[in-house]
């Protein structure tokens, strides 16, 4: 890897694992092993860094999901398909975690593929119940915000119990009532 | 309010806003109108401050789920007037986005009251569910489960949106499914 690619793979470790905010221009050169030099010869500063990082750990987000959920299969069978995908579960997740960085809310281009990665996957979710067709009178696009909602919750209750378990306890759970809501 | 009693509430909305890692101790000083000094005389310290914070955010939380939870109605009943429940949406959950901050899951003394309270939260709607009935085989612990993390994740969707909507339509979406799954 040259020395951009380990400044921007340094990044993203450190966002995943730390926030932006908890992340020192610093902690990346040293985690990149480049100096400071190189690193502003190469990037502006953080946040441009940080921006690349984002927008490339969205994409590997949205094809990871679109592989499963365009697969083959009912409606039910590519949510669970997405659903049960290998996690590493007490990491979190790299998008969802950067939603409790103000710094990132409050910076345009950090907050927009944030934004668009799950604009993006409960439309998705929302097109796939809609083809695989609800039980009236549930909606394809609340049900959808729902599942994508109790995902990053399952993430928030791993990191709190300091296990995978509420995780797999609630992605049950949604599964359970998804098939108790399927036509 | 006395001192102790300022730098105390300073922190928890620091907590809320900016985290444990992006909160320093000059930064609750200054929103608690304290000198250095003072905090010191008060606690230890920056951690010392911030599990008296969380404990009591923790209990203000509790308190308000069980006045819904234990109220009157039926199991879906009590659970919408919980999910249902006036929240200030885009500051997210106070002890939820205590989860993504490493620094906190690091120490017993602030991630305990963190895990205890999701555990607590997760039990008691289990117990709600278990009395109201679900549709077999719908099991209460995963259905609780799921849906705390649906409320957990739909702060993160707000978020992320700059919005409540898609907080509003996952509550509606887990309340659609809450209610096919009922007995």
């Amino acid at each position: 890897m040259d020395t951009a690619e380990r400044l921007i793979e340094s990044t993203r470790a450190l966002l995943w694992e730390r926030g932006y905010t908890g992340t020192s221009p610093r902690a990346i050169q040293s985690l990149a092993g480049a100096g400071q030099g190189s690193m502003y010869h190469h990037f502006r500063g953080k946040p441009d860094l940080a921006a690349v990082a984002i927008l490339r750990t969205a994409d590997e987000l949205r094809s990871r999901a679109a592989a499963l959920l365009d697969g083959p299969g009912g409606a039910v069978e590519r949510i669970t398909a997405y659903l049960t995908l290998d996690r590493d579960v007490l990491r979190g997740c790299p998008i969802g975690r950067l939603t409790q960085d103000p710094d990132v809310l409050a910076d345009p281009t950090l907050h927009y593929p944030v934004a668009e990665t799950f604009t993006w996957l409960c439309d998705r979710l929302s097109a796939v119940l809609s083809s695989g067709g609800l039980r009236s009178p549930l909606d394809p696009d609340d049900t959808a915000a729902a599942i994508v909602a109790m995902l990053q919750g399952g993430y928030v209750l791993a990191r709190a119990a300091g296990s995978r378990e509420p995780f797999d306890r609630a992605v049950r759970g949604a599964l359970g009532l998804l098939r108790s809501g399927a036509a």
